[in-house]
């Protein structure tokens, strides 16, 4: 049988020892788990950003897999630690949201609250769940503990309200959720939301100072380099990019902003 | 038999090749071994700041961890390179005191300089201890080497001189030995320090441009969100910090502060 | 046995989820491969820098490492994705030149496009190949499919154009090839070209506004705290350092500048 994989998703930087803590107690609980980090660059308390990054990666990791996400401005307060259990892994964190887009992926069977004190460290800290609470619970599942046997059953957790686009007259109004390292812009906007607009070759944008119609392209190779377009990323959302440049930084683009589309501009 | 633990904790940082480096030299001695970053980004040549990481991790580490530690201004010169054998852990790193704070926690049972070449890299460098001779150390211990096979035993090493807080007329004077990446402020004072000074819920604090009783709380989330607050955080050290803020920024501090705290302001 | 080893090498960072997706794709495929990252810090689009993290680091690991690399401006269009079969090792990656270096040193045996569905991922994307492509081939290559079987022989791939060092009149004229994380200005200049310079204790050095007559050392400490210095660094190259400080940043120097080396100035 192979190890059992536990990913960790975190605003905790990796300058800092937290990270580290949360992998030694795993590895003291279970030393054939199998640690794979997914980031811990979450923008500091962005449960949405580390909520997208989350729902992005998860589906490409075996059945089994044990992600724990740790994005958690109200650590110690009366927020609830709680376990996901879905047809294909299981997700572990604060019940703020973090886990629900990745969750909803794969069919949600049962939540459950960490109570069990059994399966935490001796001593919990109030400002540091991920180590005393998040890591042992995913480290005693990868063992086998059943996750009824860490806490109880609940039938409410908080669920994010992350709108999709929405058509109005003659455009389709988005909106930008993620920015990566190349600046590439991530909107919310499908391939399915611009067939309905009628959308096939060409497409009208306008975000930020960027007023133009953008070719739809199949790589980022298909126009000149430092040429801006548009295309459906990896992870298939609309992405508006510059080839080998910078689209973010050079319209000033940032998280939250409205995307309009139009058949032509 | 569980694999073997190595953690690596140096001030190299994630975008050169020297970590890999580090890591192909462990897993060409001992492929079995299991490798974990505690972090490469230490300040450059602050043995005090991976120091102070390396103690605050190494616990929580299951028996039997080899850590590595390289943050080695002084690399090829005659400062040794020295092994620390504890009754839980070995410690390998430069004889700069960083390896001190962590091995005194657990009872430092033998010291030794790495001497033997038969287990380094058959030509060692002068500005890459770390790959040359640290790693090859810890991938032989990890094998089941002896520490004296490796070099002689040696009976001094060079002490850190990081000093605790005092006791001055009405207040008690620390200092500032850490900042996290969410802007903490971490100080050398421990919930047993504030007991002597008779602190209980509020505690008088003068840091920087900082004058304020502080409510000495729980959890960040004890007070409205940007307001500042005194904590015992999760490494047991009184921290100064702004629930869903960034202290350090705030309040312009950095590492070697003095700290004040009073009953009441 | 012990486990394969497959390294990473992009410029993909590390906020993002890509290099998550390409270790999730690796695992789901062989559960067993041990994941070694070299860098995701390569700067972005720069194959040359990858290029030579790749060539360092690379000699170090075990026989039988795969190596995938992923710095690829041009994903999508036509350059190919081919695995080189050394000796040694296997290198994955985009047909750019990233690769070629690395392989040089250890024989290469032959050269695949990698062409087979079968050991792509289902729904091969145009923006992500090191994910839909590169990764499945690692994982494959590590479960003991031969390179025959994911694609064809071809027998031209693209050669990188970096030249040696070049002598001239009374100098010899390098190329600064690198900048690492300390400062230290790398070039890619030898120490068997210093001995046919004639070059024994002190060096004569004309980079930038840097123009002196430095001292080739063994060690940053052979010379005191903040003075320069010239030194054959750990991956057997000339460079050009302060001791605990950055030359690069006090000299102004970038990638691709020239410097001039003379017996005397």
């Amino acid at each position: 049988m192979s190890n059992p994989v536990i990913t960790l998703t975190t605003d905790f930087g990796l300058a800092d020892p937290y990270v580290a803590e949360m992998k030694a107690v795993i590895l003291k609980i279970n030393p054939s788990a199998l640690i794979i980090d997914i980031t811990h660059q979450v923008e500091k308390f962005n449960v949405r950003m580390g909520s997208y990054i989350l729902a992005a990666v998860a589906p490409y990791f075996p059945d089994g897999t044990i992600h724990v996400a740790v994005v958690d401005p109200s650590v110690g307060t009366k927020r609830k630690p709680i376990i996901i259990e879905t047809g294909r892994a299981y997700f572990i964190g604060p019940d703020n949201g973090i886990l629900v887009l990745a969750a909803k992926q794969m069919d949600i069977k049962n939540v459950y609250e960490i109570t069990n004190p059994k399966f935490m460290l001796s001593k919990v800290s109030s400002t540091f769940h991920g180590r005393d609470i998040f890591a042992p619970a995913a480290a005693h599942l990868s063992r086998g503990v059943g996750p009824s046997e860490l806490g109880v059953k609940i039938s409410r957790i908080v669920m994010p309200k992350f709108t999709g686009p929405i058509f109005k007259r003659d455009f389709l109004e988005g909106e930008i959720v993620y920015i990566d390292g190349f600046g590439n812009i991530i909107t919310n906007i499908t391939a399915k939301h611009l067939d309905l607009l009628g959308v096939k070759e060409k497409i009208g944008v306008r975000l930020g100072k960027l007023k133009l119609n953008l070719k739809l392209c199949r790589a980022y190779g298909d126009v000149e380099a430092k040429e801006t377009l548009a295309i459906i990323g990896s992870n298939d959302f609309l992405e508006i990019s510059i080839n080998q440049g910078n689209a973010a930084n050079t319209y000033n683009i940032k998280v939250g902003d409205k995307i309009r589309l139009y058949r032509s501009l």
